[in-house]
């Protein structure tokens, strides 16, 4: 789909599309519809990211908690969104062997408590290893901190899954 | 539920139970949570309703947008959520005639038309005579003052849902 097409889908198609981009966030989606026409998929991907950072903190942490666990009930269940699935599995986490689960399973617990939101990471950019590592460190955080960390793991999950869905026509003129 | 109980869910269950009393916003609902503990239920549909407010216009139509027209194709594909079934069986939109129903379409077709964002009203609060007249009414309004209305039955919504799902406190002590 190139930048043209996303410009002249309607908004319910424009939803039914992208409306997993920030996971389990249609609204998002179709609040960035406003925005449209949109220039070019940079410009695209800015319109999710000014969004986000419209919000007040509060919203910001519901973005977060909208995020499965890595590694979580979720993936063990096949209860996870596709994008998930496929980002999850890509990272090695369906792969743990059982003392790795059950130290995720730990550390995941342990920082809910502390944050009251999820450990968000772009998986598609990270392996296992240092999904375990980021997860193991930022648990120590101070909360404000953390909280903008995630959001910044959620703009570069958010911009993967644009790119897997809409052409850059400038790269495709190269 | 009562309000103590309420309080003490953990964000996921939280979530889990209250995700959709803003129709298909779970991150409103998971935003509410840091705002918890709420006095009463009076305090939790406030706490929705200012969420609400503070959102940019792009994301107070966003939340429209993710509203199923009424008496449109997610009624007939059964695909609605299970509230919103509900909502629009109770005021009678699974039972128009045909020609009711070819107006509601021709109706929903131009307020989106004209609007970017659908017709959105209280079912609960409405019937099938009532919700065909605010909607030909109300195509005819300015889009500022249409999206300022639509919020306005949103948040109605959410207070049905929300009384459906938490006891009133200050009412089963009378």
């Amino acid at each position: 789909m190139d930048i043209a097409t996303v410009n002249a889908l309607p908004y319910e198609d424009f939803v039914n599309l992208l409306g997993n981009v920030v996971e389990k966030c249609p609204i998002i989606t179709a609040a960035v519809w406003s925005g449209r026409p949109f220039s070019n998929l940079t410009a695209l991907e800015a319109a999710f990211s000014e969004f986000i950072d419209t919000l007040p903190e509060s919203g910001k942490e519901g973005v977060l908690r909208c995020h499965p666990d890595l590694a979580g009930r979720d993936l063990q269940g096949g209860t996870l969104t596709h994008e998930s699935q496929e980002e999850q599995t890509g990272a090695g986490m369906d792969a743990l062997t059982s003392a790795e689960a059950s130290r995720v399973t730990r550390l995941n617990e342990e920082y809910k408590e502390r944050f009251g939101f999820p450990f968000v990471i772009c998986a598609r950019l990270n392996d296992k290893a240092t999904v375990l590592r980021h997860l193991s460190e930022r648990r120590h955080s101070e909360r404000a901190q953390e909280r903008a960390r995630g959001i910044e793991e959620v703009k570069k999950i958010c911009r993967l899954r644009l790119r897997a869905l809409v052409r850059d026509d400038a790269q495709s003129k190269l």
